[in-house]
């Protein structure tokens, strides 16, 4: 598909610097750029590739004045980035030809509702007493249990399994492989040193706009529900126990776990590979640093934590420096240590 | 589905205080408690729950004296929190219509045996030279190799995949997505800087009463097999190599991973995101903390390990303690050092 | 199957000190070996069990001479451990009666070519456009979605997905229930708190001879590609964002992560459930010790890394050895400091 620099302008409500004639079929890095590409610069530290990038057009802020010539075509836009983003939107919309209707084989169990203008693809399987809202798609080999909710215009990936008495809302979309409601990690030591399997009746509750990445794995709750807000954004291989509740607009980033009945607030940001204790409280905007283990309540809201155990993020930077200057610091030690035991008059 | 008190009280050989009549729908917590359902009080930290708390009834032990009246109706039972796992059970085989029969289209290759009673889901693989024992449930799009042996009452979750020639035992939980026998991770390295492939001849075996959770992944074996004994309670996203023995009625908690050929013994606890290196044996009721790093063995039983690398749980706590105070360690020593040079006298 | 240690030795162009008619059905490290088994003995650590061994031959090195005589048949050969390697080799070739054909249902869309004498199991979906090459084996319940190219003699294990426009080479292995090309983990914050999702045009693009575990995600590129270069081999339950780059030959450990944009150079080695942070450029040859964190670009090759944040090895260790005996040293600096205060004469 291909574009003239005049339309894109158009379409953005910029300004064209340069020849407006220009064709478009492609958008890159304004340092990969190739020509043909339309790129964007937003950041001051990439201004120098500006001179250098083979794109063919560049989206600039309202404002700017570049230091010397460019060989590429400028676009000023009010905002670059997000000028940038709402052309990539566009251009997914139009290449986007989403899937309709129904493969073959398919399962759709007894007393399952599904709604209009929906896809459900070869071997993917509906349980019973489902209601399955309108435009959602449901991808090849998914799974989807009894008595299970899925709001309007929501997208199960290949192979996500969903569990009975699911309930998912409007708009979300679960990449590849992830597992919803599967049982919590519950069992009674017994007295001769067996376990013994507490049963886990609850469900997931997930809301509206709510994106759950590829692998990852969502309990459900002992009893109640385990409960992810609306406009939740879940990364890849991330680890959620039963009777968690993760607050609206929380963003967790890969491989990061959190264990058993924890409540993280709204808009925290959860970095990678962090793990969260059970039984504890994050407050609202919440920020965890990659890595890190946080083991106690956090009331006060907006903190940024850091380490294992978590705790300041400065603070730990502050320790984190003197770690590695350990060897020295005992060196120092034993210097004075020695010092003192040669004064003699001591 | 509904019950009074008393029918409660009746199979849980308790005593009401109380309206005996109250009618009871659903469980929850204590402090989570709503008109109509029974909770438990076993741990005295919520017994303050017990005076405000809107459950219709609460279990509590034989000997337990409440400070002041309850509103709720109390029953006596031996054993508040057991009793109420008992109540649990028998409401899940009330309520769990568990499916029975195949499911079309379904694939079973040749000479594989199927025992009586069980289920097969739509999009379930089975191979070759199978023994599938009786009442085993195979959910959908669950795949089986060839010539793997599983024992009765076992459970194998939607798109689980079993490899060739892993054996399982009886009355075992396989939840979604889990891959148990997939190749170890071992290639050799080429004086060219490639790396070849090692052939991975083993496989997995599984003894009784296990139970995986969702995408956990367990390989095979190079020669020989990777063991997981009778009893042991594996979480989410769990990784197991090639050659590893998990001993008898240990619990291996989400994220955890364990290395090549290493033994762990019987009743260990292995929290989460641990790693464990290869090559090493566990002594028996090893405990190891969350987002520790094994790097050693553990010849001694009943030790409680932390940190990364871990040792000895207490010792890394005083260890911890000190490295929070460092930057402040530092000037005390910086004060000194600076005192002694400016003693005159030396 | 069974062979002579006649038949092996020739094979192995070896020499036989022994009873060259020995029968071998089984091959076991040298610990375990049982009758009919053969072992190797390479690492001279290990010797003492060739006196003990139950294994009826043994590989060893050409000029090995054993301290005393050993009831087991010694085979000398130039290599041991490559010898015995290729035994295994070999005798993988003769057993794995490798799947051939389409089981149905299978389903295979619009204009699709897939070569000559390769493997599509049951419930397996390969979408439109695709180019499948000769010899490629599509296990059951595998899922390739549209516009999806894959060279020839490449095995894609049961539960695989594979989003649309993803590249694969010759000779690669995916295992199962990984997932290949779904979207990055991309939002843009608004000023109301919500997220909006970055469109991920991208995709990934996988050379030739790379080795992909089980439950492991590599994400598409934001724009262009997310690129793994020839030979790299990837363990299970890995996670690779967006834009990621990793050079020829390198390595990846069990449940790691790289996050997004970052290039990591040839031939390194990253251990188990590291995290590497985004937009940093690692060297060739760098390698990178388990659980550790790298959150700065290594530019020089063949450094190796330990710790979170990750710096030297050496320097870690040895901070690491200081940081056991802190409160041991904190008391040190105590003693030193009252004896200060003590001392009348400053």
């Amino acid at each position: 598909m291909e574009f003239t620099i005049g339309q894109i302008a158009q379409l953005l409500n910029g300004t064209v610097v340069g020849d407006a004639a220009g064709v478009i079929h492609s958008a890159a890095k304004i340092e990969e750029g190739q020509p043909g590409c339309i790129s964007f610069l937003s950041n001051p530290k990439y201004e120098s590739y500006l001179y250098t990038t083979q794109s063919t057009a560049v989206l600039v802020d309202q404002g700017f004045k570049p230091r010397t010539e460019t060989s590429t075509t400028l676009i000023h836009v009010e905002n670059a980035y997000l000028a940038f983003t709402r052309l990539l939107e566009e251009y997914q919309k139009i290449t986007n030809h989403s899937r309709r209707g129904i493969e073959h084989p398919s399962f759709l169990g007894e007393s399952s509702t599904v709604g209009a203008d929906g896809y459900r693809g070869a071997f993917s399987y509906v349980g019973r007493q489902c209601h399955i809202g309108d435009r959602v798609s449901i991808y090849p080999q998914a799974y989807i249990g009894d008595n299970v909710r899925i709001g309007d215009d929501t997208v199960i990936h290949p192979g996500v399994r969903i569990y009975d008495n699911t309930v998912i809302g409007a708009h979300c979309v679960i990449f590849a492989n992830s597992v919803i409601g599967s049982d919590g990690f519950g069992f009674a030591p017994q007295p001769d040193g067996n376990y013994k399997t507490i049963p886990q009746l609850g469900n997931v509750v997930i809301e509206d706009h709510v994106s759950i990445g590829s692998n990852a794995t969502i309990d459900c709750a002992t009893m109640g529900s385990t409960i992810i807000r609306a406009g939740v954004k879940i990364d890849n291989l991330v680890q959620i126990a039963h009777n968690v509740e993760i607050g609206k607009n929380t963003v967790v980033a890969a491989q990061t776990g959190i264990s058993g009945s924890t409540k993280i607030g709204e808009q925290c940001v959860i970095a990678g590979q962090v793990g969260i204790a059970g039984h504890l409280s994050l407050a609202n905007r919440t920020k965890v640093g990659a890595q890190s283990g946080v083991g106690k309540n956090i009331r006060k809201e907006g903190l940024s934590l850091s380490g294992s155990p978590a705790y300041d993020l400065n603070a730990h930077l502050r320790a984190l420096a003197v770690v590695r200057n350990l060897p020295e610091l005992e060196k120092r030690l034993t210097i004075l240590e020695k010092q003192r035991i040669q004064a003699p008059s001591q």
